[in-house]
């Protein structure tokens, strides 16, 4: 009791305290991380674990529910305080040591390595606002040779979509028209994407890869900066006003074997349950009408800010779909991606047939 | 075209048209302002009308629609280009003058003076971070005398509640107990209230009137500092966590008689469809169990701060039911309410009978 009164005076940002509810309420979070650790219990039992961020100290407990005999839970700000009496209350005290430094401040007794570490670094997309340097540095520092990651790996998923609550019903607002203001909302929302959770309904194409983060291997400075140029068939007719972006984590599976994929997931697509990410859209200035089948392209670029570590700068600019490479097989209706596709339909030997086509293509095209 | 380019520079805070989006989304709002307006068009036919802090301009639309032959709309913030461009969007260019400008710095050309003010100036809790000074202001120097306010009352009202979202479900947040998180929570809601939506399935019990608002006849300084004391029955058994304080406005209504209420009303309490207001919730430091019937007493200190006008601060005090006055009748299960109530319903002189027991009781008491 004393120590609780004693250490309140220290949580002097309030707001801190309403984000770690907001993620504490975030049950799908919650859930992916309890079931890979709960789950992986014969890979946990005795094992030494750092739980990088541990903020409230949640995963940390997973661990030693899951049997850790150590767990250093290391957080920089003042909720380390708090974590501190939450793993008092959950009875973890001899196993959770939690300490407050930044990782990249700190040592552990005899230079000791860890054989896990755990950690929920994700901003939104993934990049922005996380701290993924972090976790990757406490990697390279702390982590045993064959040591595992939870999350392991992540990709940043993108797909085209309507933005029906920045365009559609503005023409009539309760009976007052106001798509000026709708139009320069849009425009702020250049400079800061809409953090919105997103109906499926109004994805208008398949998602593609933006970027695969590898966490056992994949240095920091290969995430600087992340541009990709896509083409995809739109799925149906609709108003293509944005970009829809979102993120998936894997974790280690030791049930499954080496080819399977790992039942052990955290998913923030459209599709899945809301979590506190939801999903992050670039809002087009201007909505574009599209056919199903109609070829959508865009060049997305995200980069390091260069002041501020810790955000991404996301940069949108649509192409003409025939003036850059389709994918192979690609799912929109240009001649010469319906052409490879029916090739490959027809189980010739698909790499060879699809590059003579689309050079021949290609050549049409310049024509 | 070239207007609206040339005006978009001025829009510095992209985060207030993310203000105006909510509050243009919040249809229970609108409507309010709507009905209270077009319905009441044989009011506003050729009427001068003046908007204070017209924002995007939707309540002048309103007027003008009713027929209004001028609108003064005025608005201090940039989002007063922003209300032009909507303005001639819906073709009262005519009808509708925005001026940007603080109304406190207003003068209108030749003193006129106008018959009516609208104004949507109503902050949390209804004086929280709300304009009533300027609304205030703009009566006193702009209104005729026979000039009428939309709305032209408003009333605070209060009751004890069950808060599950800061109380509850902290013992088991997926697996792990999160008690003293929801503790120290609840401890940094004490110097910000929380705005939440509430169930009306946990208020414990009936509202009370904290405060009346004329705004055709009170002075600012009426509102400087207000201060209840109350003593309300519970409604049900249940866990007493905290107050929930909310708010309803009243239009004119010229349809109905003096002794008439105004079918014109925002009503923002939890029993009404959501508003962008939500209510306002006070959060004990530690629940009290109540029974049905139990007296629930109170005191609640609202003071609008030195330094910041237009913030108050919000103070409750717990107090002991059997050492304050209870209303009469009084919903509480205490002896001397009882009775009172009986007395009351038996119709013999209520006054007098009341006065007698109470004095008997509190002699009781004191022995």
């Amino acid at each position: 009791m004393g120590t609780e009164t004693d250490n309140s005076e220290y949580f002097t940002s309030y707001e801190d305290l309403d984000v770690h509810k907001i993620m504490l309420e975030d049950k799908p979070r919650n859930l992916a991380y309890k079931k890979a650790i709960l789950e992986n219990k014969d890979y946990f039992k005795d094992k030494i674990v750092m739980d990088v961020g541990c903020g409230t100290g949640i995963l940390s407990i997973y661990c030693a529910q899951a049997g850790a005999k150590k767990v250093y839970a290391v957080e920089a700000s003042n909720i380390a305080k708090l974590a501190k009496l939450v793993v008092k209350e959950n009875g973890f005290e001899n196993v959770i040591e939690v300490i407050q430094s930044k990782v990249e401040n700190l040592t552990l007794p005899g230079n000791i390595k860890v054989d896990a570490i755990v950690s929920e670094w994700m901003g939104f997309y993934l990049l922005h606002e996380g701290m993924l340097d972090s976790v990757l540095y406490a990697r390279d520092k702390f982590l045993k040779d064959n040591g595992q990651m939870f999350p392991d790996s992540a990709v940043i998923y993108v797909a085209p979509c309507s933005v029906p609550t920045l365009y559609n019903k503005w023409d009539d607002v309760d009976g007052v028209s106001m798509k000026v203001f709708a139009k320069h909302l849009r425009k702020s929302k250049h400079s800061k994407p809409e953090i919105i959770s997103m109906n499926p309904e109004d994805l208008l194409g398949h998602e593609i890869t933006l970027s695969w983060v590898n966490l056992k291997d994949d240095e920091l400075s290969d995430l600087d900066s992340i541009s990709i140029q896509h083409v995809v068939g739109a799925n149906k007719d609709g108003l293509y006003q944005g970009l829809c972006i979102w993120f998936v984590c894997k974790f280690p599976d030791f049930s499954c074997t080496e080819d399977e994929e790992s039942q052990y997931v955290l998913d923030t697509s459209p599709k899945s349950p809301v979590t506190h990410w939801k999903q992050t859209v670039i809002v087009l200035p201007e909505e574009l009408e599209v056919e199903e089948g109609e070829p959508i392209a865009f060049q997305l670029d995200m980069e390091k800010d260069r002041f501020s570590r810790r955000r991404y700068n996301l940069q949108m600019t649509l192409l003409d779909p025939n003036a850059i490479e389709h994918p192979q097989p690609c799912s929109c209706d240009m001649t010469k991606c319906i052409l490879i596709k029916s090739f490959m339909n027809q189980n010739t030997d698909p790499m060879e047939s699809e590059t003579n086509v689309l050079q021949e293509e290609n050549v049409e095209d310049q024509q």
